[in-house]
């Protein structure tokens, strides 16, 4: 990337954080709805601790923090860089202020800025790139915990006044187009390779590339509807052990779930929580904001199963040519039946850095494509995102997956 | 009283409210530190949701509320009013913004003025006097609440930044007496009456008047200080189980206690978090932010014990005439050994303003006096505080009792 | 007391111990159905670890302990004796056996026996009374305990297995009387004493004597029956949340209580768990296994009031020479709306035994009279049984109290 | 399998479960010592229940249940069968006595024998099967939770008085072998097959088989042992967040675990609770009773990595031939980093029995291998045993394995 090329990017990705914030108060920007999310203040300061942090303390001349206790207040979990503020209590930090929030970005965009100029290490540049990729996994989470943020709130105000205000980014949930009849890919048993190839930068976890055999398998050319998730939930889809995990039983039971995060029972039908506020539910849309136990049972239910992560990436590696698929990236995260582990040959990055991505995988579930969600540009093939089994308030949905036997066989 | 000290009395009151909040950003008052506390936005809206609910329902023509959802937003607990927002949730109320809410206010103490114009009812003026008296509850409230969620951040912002700064008011701890020696007024046993007497505003808690006999005892002519807790927690204090109640012991180790609150060790020695920020322990002031396990252990230690509240309040009501005692309603309250129950023949107010106190008479104890956070003139020897026996974030320290052979036996 | 009848007490008391258990398999014996309840066993242990540790360490020459884990495997909460084994863990206790607790407990008879005939030290022979009326508390609460654990089965096995057969203690639920309606005693205001007084055995709780004054007021001369209970559930009496204290509301919803703790529904009518197995509800019988909590609620749907202590001893204390009460021992123990805390002057015992009442004081409210599971000769007017709001699985029922105007005023 | 070998194997299992409760007391067999773990009867009744409920039910004529609530009382987790008895409430059913227990199990053996002369139908011999192998399985767990129950007690009791006591199963903990030098196996990139093969007896969770490619890798040629272990311990294993995943350093920080779960510091060195009661820890077995998330650090901290199911097995298979690994099924069971989840095409059995496996394929970790308590014959490579990564109370310790590049390539 040309040096142009690289300011270019750094400020748009900065610029953007900045813009997601801008419709929202200083209060909204200051709440924590639950220990998973935390305060956009928070994500907007951590984001920017992250390049102070891992770059300035290492490349900038006399250096100097904007703020001594930054250090510990906006580490999120690098046990490397030291202390940390306890994650359930980031809603707590009503100061610094919002605008002392902003100004420590600004100072610490110009102090970046002048690095470039001065700073040679290839390093510096490849830590550069992966504080701007780090901020836009935020972005996303930015996102999904105003929403729920917003969802706890019994007034349920809209992010986005208007979807006609040109102010607003509505194009951040474009899910518009009508619903195809459920149709199946038909993928033949093959010795594929999975993982990151090439120089374009990837997160450490997507490598390295390596071999895997896959048995014959199909998959769904779209995801699961509202429509269709409604007919699983009419079929008393929420009240039958026998589809559902164990352990997603016991947990679907506890909080008595009975429909989709956002989801509100309404005398004229169903609602949904959404950025513009509450609407009537779009049936034709892909279902969102699904738990993996969610996504599990509706397989269950349909006689298919979540496909694992080597099979969407195989599939969608053979879109690229053939594009049979639909709803890959724009639409919702689809969860995956692969649990978070690493790579045969995985080696995590060197220094706290390394924290970023290993130490992670256990107990979480891998969720493939991207969503609606998911900043421009910041989507692959390759890209693997993770969440527990319980977790909701992410833009997840799923697409089907079939065995079958081989033809051939 | 008359009219025109009514509608003064209710104008300062209402902006004393307004001024606590004067020096806190939006963020500051948005956010809840635990379950026990409130944010002050919701304080500010709560008091005047008081006024609009129990006065203008009732006494205004063509009633309209400021906002329908307002009912419930910032309902507290009054089960007769119908639903209310969760007390753990009031953090995540970004919205109403501060803003709108200081405009309830106005919009409330509007039409509350016009009320009083037109209205003749005596009972109307009895609820505008409870609301007063409830908002400056609340006031004590928002002091300790904001108290403890500036004492949440690691950053330990004060909220008063100077005490020679004309704007602050620092008259709200104006602890800086010096100790004298530890001295005992004796009382003789005795037959005294309780609770309120005449026709001034009293809680429905502290009537009716009774009889209550008094075997002899002595009261400390002083609370004790923070040097004499300090030579508690020397000796051990909080090390050795024979000096808690059980229950006290388990909550101690449970939460690995070992000093007040807002204690903080320094190696130069105890700090002390205030209003003020981070402070030198006060060593002759009074001993604050104690629970009543705290309060009781000390006493034991002293071999003493915690007076009753009708020891409190006879030695009080005597004080009145012979002055024997300090520290009474200027400092901090004061833990009583007495259980929160109901006088003998105490009947709840009619109506869901019933629901004021009766129903907390329960696992409470009884605090007697005042703090320097009262507000002016919302004191008074019947006055009956309580909280439960973990409470520590209110001013509450503790005045030594002893009991003693009548010399008449 | 003479000797002889000092041995001959001792023999009654420990043997009906033994008695209490014979029934029980040591399967029954090695239970713990929650935390607050110990196994058969634990209490036949206990109850010899008592008179080891405060005795015979002390009296008896070249003391040797029977077993030198048993210090702490059965302390229950002394302190001042050292370590102790958890208390919810004392289910997991399969070693010792059920038969070497037996062989414990004769041994220890034994070594008793022994020091009864050498040592002359009255200390001696008060510790000794001491000890017995521990094991007379912990025999009602093996009853108590036993019932609680067998209602957890859900074959709901009967600890006597007929009414009729001679073997069983039937006399231990002896209510089979009819029901009065229900009058009520007034009481007069009077300055009376409370506490106890004599030279006879009283806990340190019940002393000193001392002086209260009462207004007038009126006492039901019967307790509540099941019957009248019933009308009150009937009425909606667990819905409603006006009838409660705040927090007995929250704990109503949060287990979802509708009934008392051994009653169950079924077609044919109210049935309820008994030691002699699920029986169809006895409604003319006193209501019992009530928390403080039902019992509050009852009294508020009743327009009455629960019974301070002091009203409670006083009105007993007329019964003896007037007899107006009934049910005062008989039946269940009855809440008071007194918490538990000490008289004026109270000091407690000194040593490891001075935490057998003092420190519990806190948080707990107080029961009087008895119940069908006290033994015979273990109660009196000033004797004070203590247990949370929340506690259900003792024989407790309630007597209603008025307050009234003197009519002398 | 022949008619005598049939009657034969069901004999000698069903004897085994008596012959490992045999030294036990009536008391010892009722404990639970937490939801995990069951009790030794509730073993022996819910492997009768297993026979009676998915056999007996089906193919025996006139069908008549041992006791009617024995279904509910005895179904573990079997939504298909309906209620069940709470997990965590299993210590609780003092009745039916431990006689009456094996008195079902005699009468569930007699009628079982009977159907075995009557019935011809393949799939009751399937099931037959079936439940002698669910019996084994829970004849280790038998093991297991009686080890953990009596760690529980501070006596420390043993279950074997002595390992010369020839009726002790001195032989279920013969780890007496020397350390060996710890050396590396190659394995070659390969496409294998894992998963079973053939007619005999597998699990459902064990099929079908299917291929998986391999890169190359090492795995170690014994598991790591004690003396290894405690060299971490020492070098601040427990200590240091670096080594641990995210979730495991929490839990390790909540619970302070310093070492593995039946370790006790000891001023002459470590002891390890045993069967046979409290011993100086055995530095040169392997190291046993770790969670997935010790294993984990263990391997972290030695520069290597926990091998996956497939790698495993296919070395298993490859020494069945070559012989080149020691300590495969003897010592202890072996995590692998594997989430359990369906094998491609896995099919669960149908009706009830389905719920056999896979619906607990989420949040565990399989461990692959066998244990000195598992009944002999009942381990093979294809064996998928699992558990949550705090699992502690199992025979579990690891085998390291590393990840290289493919010299060929």
């Amino acid at each position: 990337m040309q040096y142009a090329d690289i300011i270019n990017r750094w400020q748009q990705v900065r610029q953007r954080s900045v813009a997601i914030a801008a419709p929202l108060s200083a209060e909204d920007c200051m709440a924590q709805s639950m220990p998973d999310a935390s305060p956009i203040k928070w994500h907007l300061a951590h984001t920017t601790w992250f390049f102070e942090t891992f770059i300035l303390e290492q490349f900038e001349e006399h250096f100097q923090p904007f703020h001594q206790d930054f250090r510990v207040l906006f580490n999120s979990y690098y046990n490397g860089v030291g202390d940390k503020h306890p994650r359930p209590q980031r809603g707590l930090l009503t100061r610094p202020a919002l605008d002392t929030v902003l100004a420590y970005r600004q100072q610490v965009d110009a102090r970046i800025r002048r690095c470039c100029d001065s700073v040679k290490d290839p390093y510096f540049f490849q830590l550069l790139e992966l504080g701007l990729q780090h901020e836009q996994q935020h972005q996303e989470l930015m996102l999904t915990d105003i929403k729920h943020l917003l969802s706890c709130n019994p007034l349920y105000p809209a992010l986005y006044v208007s979807p006609a205000n040109p102010a607003s980014p509505a194009d951040l949930h474009p899910l518009a187009t009508t619903c195809a009849a459920l149709a199946w890919q038909q993928y033949d048993a093959s010795l594929c390779e999975i993982g990151h190839l090439g120089k374009d930068f990837c997160f450490d976890n997507e490598s390295p590339r390596h071999r895997q055999f896959l048995e014959p398998f199909q998959l769904a050319t779209r995801l699961i509807s509202n429509a269709e998730y409604l007919a699983f939930i009419d079929d008393g889809g929420y009240r039958k052990p026998t589809l559902w995990l164990a352990e997603g039983w016991d947990w679907v039971r506890q909080h008595d779930l009975q429909h989709p995060l956002y989801w509100r029972p309404d005398p004229q039908g169903w609602q949904e929580f959404t950025l513009h506020g509450l609407q009537a539910l779009k049936l034709q849309q892909p279902v969102s904001h699904l738990s993996y136990f969610e996504a599990s049972a509706y397989a269950v239910w349909a006689d298919a199963r979540l496909p694992t992560e080597a099979e969407w990436e195989y599939a969608a590696s053979q879109h690229e040519t053939e594009g049979q698929l639909s709803q890959l990236f724009d639409s919702c995260w689809q969860w995956t039946s692969s649990s978070y582990s690493p790579y045969p040959g995985f080696v995590p990055a060197t220094g706290a850095v390394g924290e970023y991505n290993g130490k992670f995988m256990v107990n979480q579930y891998v969720l493939r494509g991207a969503s609606a969600f998911t900043p421009a540009g910041h989507s692959r093939n390759t890209y693997r995102n993770f969440f527990p089994a319980t977790a909701r308030w992410q833009l997840a949905g799923l697409r089907l997956a079939r065995s079958q036997q081989d033809p051939e066989e």
